[in-house]
């Protein structure tokens, strides 16, 4: 159980309970021991002190009218309204509207990858097209209305730099104050769009360990009253988000799941959130009942989940980030456990990969598909590559990989690789001469 | 008249055009003179060098059937295909698929601007959600049709940084080699980004304007044989794909032409097709006949289509460009003289605005809209508020912006005013003492 518990104002949850409308959400289910706790910011389960999770009172009876209801919906996760922990007007508040991102049908890879001559597919969910270019848009979505519904007034979250940017855009937009804290030594275009947004930004000199600690502590201090933090006192809400993940893909799929699904793991929330998704879609009747297997991946220089995956082991024994996978870098991943337990019941994996192999999956992924991935994008791809390659990942079944984020967040993972082919004078001798034509 | 006129092949045309299917276009007609030339690879009237542009015979009479033909369509460009120089079954060719980005309501811009006091609505179109974060991905993935319809096996350009990247990207994706050209000097996200999808890259010691003078006399080089220049002689098709945010905007808005926008000027052909757009709308009865105005957006230091306008000239003067717009740094707009006509004809104007406005104009966007835009969108912004400030543009009616651009692509642009607020030891002291509490 990674999940801090640092002070949480029961009364307040307790009195937002009240008036909270978050449409089919009616309780916050601990994953531990079960109980009930009414909805309000809470992140850690009264009785037991685990880590909760939204339970909804979903639309069952009329797949085929919801199915028609969501195909009608806006482009962007909105169209998942009825199934998420959000007001149903939520696509008429200010919001950064994100989701409805590519699948892409990834041919050229499949063909690279042994996919294609087994017979499978590959698609590749491109979640860069996100209005800050990462799957963070979504959670964030979710926080702010939950944030919006509990009064608070500042929005804050530790960041690895994706979600710092995320926070810092929806902030803006929907009205908040925002106050995000990151590790000092982030890549530039992680610092600078985590700050254009006009919100205070903090840089923390330590990990991103340090930071998280730094907010638990924070949280329950008076300096941070009236401050939701997306990924602690929201984070029931915020980890919602990436249910939409499985929600799209299944919908872009003709309404069906995949056979296999790549995803990456930093606290490992994402990969329990899709699998989440699916089930629901099962249970809702908008797909048809079928085995599939979720696969994490991680990059070797902070892999405690695939370390223990390998070793057999329950539990996950906290690393020390040492990647060029900085979105990655959670050397303490809350959801470890959970993703252990997913992986083995649904028939897949965790693998890692070397920094160089995450480099060479980004230019893998960018020359055949066009597709500029994060590192994290690199992880998820390098991956599949190696599951292929020692027969975990069945090549000719339906696979679907993660890319959550966006390569120009991480130009200097790629720099060495990205480079000019020549640089010449503006005539055709020269052009001639750099044997290019 | 800016469009350079070396050699074409009327020969490769004449025979491409024999079995080319592009859907609705049917020829390529001079914007000069009006003469027909067959669909090919040509960028000049055959009769009197002027330039061509697409003719279409579009799908009249049934406005209602085709109106929900585009909203059952895919959620990207493909869903116009009726109304673009593109094969039916476009969606099926491996391409990447761009367009159908947000169309912002951005009402605290609207506040900071006086928009909403005067009763009007703004909202932005922002095209960084593309796959490779810029209006560029339309005009390429037109252009990559065009290109397989003509059997090019290179794709090719010039570019200030946006299009290379699109079309390395387009290119990696559907299966051409790929040689592109930017100035040496561009800003590192672009030339990585550009570099990244395993074409070639060739950096010309010059400007935008050196680079586009070396590419005309390539393509009338042996050097060049089968290559399609996206921007020179796939310029006819690539330009069509502007009309698709006029297209979005409308269909965004409700099928209903918006009062004014507001769109960049690099080469001017992107206002001059959104206007084609407009009026393709209303004659094909999707939205009602309405006065709009256009209004163009240059940087100070590259605003040759502003000054003539303010002139009252007809024809444009080149210029060398100094901005920090380096993606509109376009000395001599060949579309320039249609810009002119454009905004007298429609009530519009052209403006500009310093380089320090367009860093003001980033950070506002980015502070009340949470949409980070680059230095492109900072200068559409900018100028919207300068034209309010002279009462050239009516804060009454509703109007769009364009943002084209992304951030993360123009990072130094906003370096000094987008930095963390501090840097503290992960304490609550450091914190308190820092004052942001």
């Amino acid at each position: 159980m990674a999940v801090q518990a640092p002070e949480q104002s029961a009364d307040t949850a307790a009195t937002a309970a009240a008036d909270v409308s978050l449409g089919p959400a009616v309780a916050l289910s601990c994953r531990e021991c079960g109980a009930r706790n009414p909805l309000g910011p809470l992140f850690a389960c009264e009785e037991c002190f685990g880590p909760l999770e939204v339970a909804y009172d979903l639309p069952t009876g009329d797949p085929e009218g919801l199915r028609k209801r969501i195909e009608a919906g806006p482009a962007s996760i909105w169209r998942y309204a009825p199934l998420l922990p959000v007001p149903a007007d939520v696509a008429d508040q200010p919001n950064t509207d994100p989701g409805f991102t590519r699948l892409v049908k990834a041919d050229n890879l499949a063909r690279e990858l042994g996919v294609a001559a087994a017979g499978g597919t590959l698609h590749v969910k491109d979640d860069s097209g996100n209005p800050t270019h990462s799957f963070k848009d979504r959670v964030v979505a979710i926080a702010v209305e939950a944030a919006r519904a509990f009064g608070f007034t500042t929005l804050s979250c530790s960041s690895t730099g994706n979600l710092a940017g995320a926070v810092g855009a929806a902030a803006a937009r929907a009205g908040f104050r925002s106050c995000v804290f990151i590790p000092h030594d982030l890549e530039q275009g992680k610092v600078v769009m985590a700050a254009v947004y006009g919100g205070d930004l903090v840089g923390i000199e330590g990990t991103y360990d340090d930071v998280n600690r730094f907010c638990s502590e924070l949280i329950g201090d008076p300096l941070g009253e009236g401050w939701g933090f997306v990924n602690v006192n929201l984070r029931p809400y915020y980890g919602e988000g990436s249910k939409t993940l499985a929600y799209e893909i299944a919908e872009q799929l003709g309404w069906e799941l995949p056979d296999q699904i790549v995803i990456p793991i930093a606290s490992g929330s994402q990969l329990t959130k899709i699998d989440k998704g699916f089930k629901e879609l099962i249970a809702l009747g908008l797909v048809a009942d079928k085995p599939y297997r979720i696969f994490g991946a991680q990059a070797e220089g902070c892999s405690p989940v695939s370390r223990a995956f390998k070793d057999g082991h329950d539990v996950v024994r906290p690393v020390k980030p040492d990647t060029i996978a900085k979105s990655l870098a959670i050397g303490n991943p809350a959801d470890g456990p959970y993703v252990l337990d997913i992986a083995r019941r649904t028939g897949g994996a965790v693998e890692d990969v070397t920094d160089a192999q995450i480099v060479d999956a980004i230019t893998l992924l960018a020359r055949t598909e066009g597709i500029f991935a994060e590192t994290a994008g690199g992880v998820t791809v390098g991956v599949t590559r190696k599951l292929i390659e020692d027969g975990l990942l069945d090549p000719s079944l339906n696979t679907v990989v993660l890319n959550t984020g966006d390569g120009l967040k991480t130009l200097d993972a790629v720099a060495d690789a990205a480079r000019p082919s020549a640089t010449i004078r503006p005539s055709l001798d020269a052009f001639r001469a750099a044997g290019l034509a």
